[in-house]
């Protein structure tokens, strides 16, 4: 077996992993101590201080969740969602289409908003949605990682609380890229990962709950169908009890810590800037080369940007030669999109104007 | 917020994570790459031979899930389970209560033979329990992590299949400890946990299933319950298709890989064997100490010992001391154990004549 040393570095600008500073990964090889030696239980109370500043929140349910983002999805879900309850989902991607597949398996009623590929979810479309079913949960994908829309948040709680729904929104990619406001937004339940734009390898998965949605979790008439996700008892861990359920993975926590730190120090305005400055910049080149995004203009992503290959070129060929000649890895396109779409990333540390001019450059050299 | 860099180094001898050896470290320090990159899914095999020669089975489908040793088992039993099924398990400790636990969360009707805690299952009343009510699972745990017991596992496969069952067998704190024979003892599906005798941190759970076991999950009437855990959606990524199911946790697969990469180097047997002479160098000072150990006799874990806390001692106050002072983590008891044993974990790089000498020189100046 060859050693994980010979592993050719890449410039990560797919939809994710996204690249992790120096800094990062020398904190992810710390030794590893007991996860509940006094000094790992004092970095979790940071990591949590750390994510409630990204997530906008004071919820006391603020954590880091044992799995990468799809696991936090699903812990928002089975925590929430008990058998035969409504649950309203907007899908205009991958994401949104995986939500209610999960809400689906917990045996709840699910019924779906749907815009089309590349195309923000219609706020009327879900309005109209929430009056006629008064969902016990509404969930939204906010930055939508498969189309590189962006799908409004604010407002929306609004709607939701008003039926007595609890709103939950899957911030995977958007978090610490743009602006998330949980708290200002309403927002009941939220979830993340770690490998976008905080920059930290993929293996934890934030997640936040208001006091609304902690509410709902105490008032279930059954168990969370799953014993890993099960907020109930994690939160004996993460609380003052300290009651062990799992073994947390320590240095991915030691990782985290570190990627918060590195949050705090740019602070979040400048970090939002240098996103939006590297995907204008990004911008600019498509135009340029003769290419178009594939989502719709006054929804793109800063952080993930979804561009339609030329006619004629074999879109998988070139990512290839990205890969093996240029050490630069794009993502493809999903579902309605794929074969037809690449999708560029500039996420946390990789949200940058060398990144934005290497990966243009390269491109302008394959296609010429 | 002081940096991880600060966070004390510990002699870790509890009951998990176990010392993690540099090499392992570095490699978890290997710069991130994409869960698509061929690199990656080329170490993605070599992951897999790894763990297929640490179970001894050829199974096809062996993979690292993507969270820690409770993770592996909630895997396991919500794959091969489904509503109504009748499954049977052996308790005697934590982890035998916890299988009980996550598979009525399945809706299975679930059934257990119990056994006093520090004592072994009895195979006689687990072969009267399967004769009674033919279960479509059997679960035991290979080594108890909460009662430092070895529950026998060889001869158990026939009793399950001659009722047309499936064994499955926790082997998070026996794998690469001591032997582990999944193919000659017929065991259909197994999980573990990466932080124990694989020294590598915590995060991943190794899992493998038998083509019977394959074949019940093909065979089944419902979905399985959780999306994130769904092996019939895994083997996709893990297998030719390459699908992507969700984002891998690139760093931990590389720390596994140089594990498992040590594991190879030393041999099973030559492990095997230092596990077992680290156990009797620690067996011999505990008598010597004048103390005794909380398992029964002849089913005693190697890499796991728990031993009654001397009478009039404050348990909790001597582990306190033992971090505080000499910087040397050792488990307390859970359970029945609470407040009344030790756990001293001899695992992986931990199985070592240093180690043993360190805390028991350690705990004899603390309890002179």
């Amino acid at each position: 077996m060859p050693p994980v040393s010979a592993i050719p570095s890449r410039l990560c600008l797919g939809p994710g992993p996204s690249p992790v500073p120096p800094r990062v990964l020398a904190a992810l090889a710390h030794p590893t101590i007991g996860h509940l030696d006094p000094a790992f239980l004092a970095l979790m109370d940071e990591v949590r201080d750390g994510l409630r500043h990204v997530f906008a929140t004071t919820n006391a349910m603020t954590l880091a969740m044992s799995g990468t983002g799809s696991a936090g999805m699903e812990t928002v879900i089975v925590n929430l969602v008990e058998p035969g309850d409504r649950v309203l989902v907007g899908v205009n991607g991958v994401f949104g289409g995986r939500l209610a597949e999960v809400a689906r398996r917990t045996g709840a009623e699910v019924t779906t908003v749907d815009a089309p590929w590349g195309r923000a979810l219609d706020r009327d479309a879900l309005a109209a949605a929430i009056a006629r079913s008064s969902p016990h949960v509404v969930a939204v994908v906010h930055a939508e990682t498969s189309t590189g829309v962006a799908n409004d948040i604010a407002g929306l709680a609004d709607l939701v609380h008003a039926r007595d729904g609890l709103l939950v929104v899957d911030c995977v990619t958007s978090l610490a890229g743009m602006p998330v406001e949980i708290d200002a937004w309403g927002v009941d339940a939220a979830y993340s990962g770690t490998q976008k734009c905080l920059s930290c390898p993929p293996g934890l998965s934030p997640v936040t709950l208001s006091p609304r949605a902690v509410a709902r979790l105490d008032r279930r008439r059954t168990k969370v169908p799953s014993w890993y996700f099960d907020l109930t008892l994690l939160k004996s861990y993460w609380g003052q009890e300290r009651a062990y359920h799992h073994t947390a993975p320590i240095n991915m926590l030691y990782a985290l810590h570190e990627a918060l730190a590195i949050v705090r120090e740019e602070g979040l305005p400048a970090r939002f800037l240098r996103h939006r400055a590297a995907h204008e910049r990004l911008a600019a080149a498509v135009d340029e080369l003769g290419m178009t995004f594939v989502s719709e203009a006054g929804h793109r992503l800063p952080m993930l940007n979804a561009i339609a290959a030329p006619a004629g070129v074999d879109e998988a060929a070139i990512r290839r030669r990205l890969l093996d000649e240029h050490g630069i890895e794009i993502g493809g396109g999903l579902g309605d999109f794929k074969g037809k779409a690449w999708r560029i990333g500039l996420m946390g540390h990789g949200a940058t104007t060398e990144s934005v001019d290497t990966v243009v450059g390269a491109l302008r050299a394959l296609l010429a």
